[in-house]
């Protein structure tokens, strides 16, 4: 043990293994990576209940400790790449997370670093999803793609010229804040109207269905849905018996996703764009239009020529891949 | 003068000059420029009335020769830089531009190099407007901004990490086709309904200013103006008398680009936006409402951050000096 933290120390570990931790507004995933992206030890906690940040904290000393030292203590461990809601890459701090428990500024780069003694990547969620599909993913290979998560919110990474888009201040890459529907639908969390996160995202599926129930007379298998109980699985479940109005939201959500999409080709021309996350499993539903309105809304030039490629990583390791996949840039 | 040739042979030429050539869908501008962006001789021809692209070529080795001699030969010269619509800075080509007389893929960076036997380097003029502020203007010493060019058209060249985005096939940067209004005013050339250029250009003012005259009753200083001599110029000129509804047409231009300034901040998150071009001489008419409609879309952490800039380049000057830092940056 000793001669291993003595390795670590002149930057010299045999095999060196990563450590990708994921912090999400609910659940905290934490994994221990190989350079060929296995993950070797897995493990998650919840992200809430804790008294403050330095009770959470301690909860994944302990909890990641023991994953470390199953895979062979702290001397083999390069260091820690983690993914979290307004992750900052410049400045290790997490700001004013509308998703998280902390409010305000929270220099976590630096807390984790003092707790663990190892050097730490902080980013938010989607850019270190981005460089995971980069490294072990759809992108690999790839100089010039965009990476766009549909879960409970929509989030995004850009890479160009094979590196990713950090912008001035670190916070590039808001794609599902970007105005689609001048005056359209408020978002709760930001109080813009007509955003891509408002439609695109698990919760605009959900208030679409919604919206249409109320508006439309027609029968549909989403009226035996509870109110409180509408969500983008029983919309799927409804669509995939052919339910006409369900059908209706995933291409309603399709056209609005696929002008967005366009609008991210026009600006930076990708190869290709990755979907991850939840709504991706409604597959060639959510696809279909799509793709079908990116490529009518892009120039001539354009058309025809970017991949729509859904992530292939497992979803429970992706997350943790992903921030891991930082610390093998770290100079 | 033999000295001089083979001093470039040989890559060691005293005090190099760079060649810049803009050409536009009406004129071809060029000059030639020295390390520090002084254009020392400069001269202009028409981009229309040869009978194919040789002749074209034809006219600029003649009447650029000229100056290339007065500057002390081709062999100060470094290189040719090249800026033209739907310029392909990876290919060197000019591809299905509509504002150019020729038509398809012309392979001009070799046909310009065959004839001056000099290296080219082209891309479209929006990259070049960028590189040149980079270099010379506005966004001298920055690293990430965003340039936009207001002119006939709306272009656009994105930096990020202190480099050009060209994107995976060159086309990279295209913020003018980017769709604002969904289902908008249809655009003449690519048919595509709310793209940004077809209402913040200085044809959209000219639009704009239409379609209000008709809807509305009131009277207007515009009412004067024949149809077929509305320009933004002549709404220009009743705004600054007062006029309600010349004003409006501004406001309603500014609210339509502030909107896609700050879909392109939240994107790449610039430190600033460097305006260029005609509509920008309307000042703060239009920069009023761009800035609050930009403010008014951006979430939290992008507020009051990015600079909203007019380039101080010299109209004149400034696509020549785009297009001649091309050359400072071959390898």
């Amino acid at each position: 043990m000793a001669k291993k933290t003595s390795a670590a120390a002149t930057g010299t570990i045999q095999n060196p293994l990563a450590i990708g931790i994921d912090i999400g507004g609910t659940g905290t995933k934490f994994g221990i990576v190989d350079r060929d992206g296995n993950v070797l030890f897995s493990g998650e906690m919840s992200t809430r209940g804790h008294a403050d940040i330095d009770a959470y904290i301690d909860e994944l000393a302990r909890t990641l400790g023991e994953l470390i030292d199953k895979a062979g203590g702290i001397g083999r461990m390069k260091g820690i790449g983690m993914g979290a809601p307004n992750g900052n890459y410049y400045t290790g701090t997490i700001e004013y997370a509308p998703n998280l428990p902390w409010k305000g500024i929270i220099p976590l780069a630096k807390m984790i670093e003092d707790k663990f003694k190892l050097p730490v990547s902080l980013t938010n969620d989607a850019n270190a999803a981005a460089i995971g599909e980069m490294m072990y993913g759809a992108a690999k290979g790839m100089r010039d793609f965009i990476m766009i998560t549909l879960g409970t919110g929509v989030g995004s990474g850009i890479v160009a010229n094979g590196n990713l888009i950090y912008g001035h201040d670190g916070f590039a890459g808001e794609v599902g804040h970007t105005i689609i529907i001048p005056d359209g639908r408020v978002h709760e969390g930001t109080g813009k109207k007509g955003s891509l996160e408002s439609y695109a995202s698990a919760t605009g599926v959900k208030l679409t269905a919604l919206e249409m129930l109320e508006k439309r007379k027609e029968d549909s298998l989403l009226r035996k849905v509870p109110k409180d109980k509408m969500d983008s699985k029983a919309v799927y479940d409804a669509a995939i018996q052919g339910d006409k109005l369900a059908l209706e939201v995933f291409e309603f959500t399709g056209k609005i996703l696929g002008l967005a999409l366009a609008n991210c080709v026009m600006f930076s021309s990708p190869e290709a764009i990755v979907l991850f996350g939840g709504l991706t499993k409604a597959g060639e539903l959510i696809l279909k239009p799509t793709r079908e309105h990116m490529e009518a809304n892009l120039i001539q030039v354009f058309q025809n020529k970017v991949k729509l490629l859904i992530s292939h990583l497992k979803e429970s390791d992706a997350a943790i891949l992903g921030a891991s996949a930082l610390v093998w840039e770290m100079k």
